[in-house]
């Protein structure tokens, strides 16, 4: 393992509970077990095939590489300017956390540690590819119509990215964070 | 994901059953669940840290990102190579499946998918950086002394991968395999 590098901050923490949306809902900490943070709907070791993955037959049970969704500041600040809008939230991407200092997260290389200060590790499974439900949310929370279909290419590269827990622990608001190749 | 690339071939197919040694036993077909080949002793959703994870507490429950060891033929002939030695068998690097065709497989990136004809889908999780313990095996089969402590370095980048089971399945002997980016 080489030495750490850039360390970044937790700016805020979510939990998606929440059956019918993708939005999630701030929290000040979250425990984070195995398979993912307690009560979000994406925890689990495993997981039912959707969209994302056309090879398999919809509903087959897969390996869960979409427990944690991760995005940051700087980024979010780079989609809201690519689609014209005020801000683009967190939580309307149905992201678990938002870091800052991390300017390129989503180019971040797949197996990457997250070493978060309150003890838990994730490791980084890759880019989270944008689809449309973002947008929409965004759509309804800003009632500007047309986001929808633009979010996709408006966010690519820098929708963030979906990890695993290597290290169950904790994660606040405030942690520090390290990446650790 | 783009089409699928560098199609190639199960060679052998191995299951580490034995505590008290890394060297695998040759099986017709494997059975393949999740967290790993049925029967071998890596297999399991979490493992305890050792010395490849010396950031954490030695025994430490961490997720186990070491499920499937895969070799490729090309490369464990330019160790022996390297070595000097007649032959690298994959059994004594404790390997689960030995390829062919895909020649620089320690290289292929992180998040890579390998899709068995027989059924089973594994995901890359990164090279297997070599340690002593190969050598030990080589050296003790082969009857020649120093080979442990060269290892490490000759097998670098070349000793093939760790992978995850994201579709349980079967792998046979002969299975085509399909590298999915």
């Amino acid at each position: 393992m080489s030495d750490p590098i850039t360390p970044g901050r937790v700016v805020r923490v979510y939990v998606a509970r929440e059956p019918d949306t993708l939005v999630s809902a701030r929290v000040a900490r979250a425990t984070v077990l195995f398979g993912g943070f307690e009560g979000d709907k994406h925890a689990g070791w495993t997981r039912r095939a959707d969209a994302r993955v056309p090879w398999y037959r919809r509903g087959t049970i897969i390996r869960n590489e979409r427990q944690v969704s991760i995005v940051s500041s700087e980024e979010l600040a780079r989609i809201a300017l690519a689609l014209g809008v005020s801000e683009v939230r967190a939580e309307w991407l149905g992201a678990n956390l938002e870091l800052s200092g991390v300017p390129a997260l989503t180019l971040v290389a797949p197996r990457t540690r997250l070493v978060f200060s309150s003890g838990a590790v994730l490791t980084v499974e890759g880019e989270n590819m944008p689809c449309r439900g973002p947008g929409r949310a965004i759509q309804q929370a800003l009632g500007i119509r047309g986001l929808e279909t633009r979010f996709p290419k408006a966010a690519l590269r820098l929708r963030g990215i979906i990890a695993t827990v290597e290290l169950p622990g904790e994660i606040a608001e405030g942690d520090a964070v390290t990446l650790v190749v």
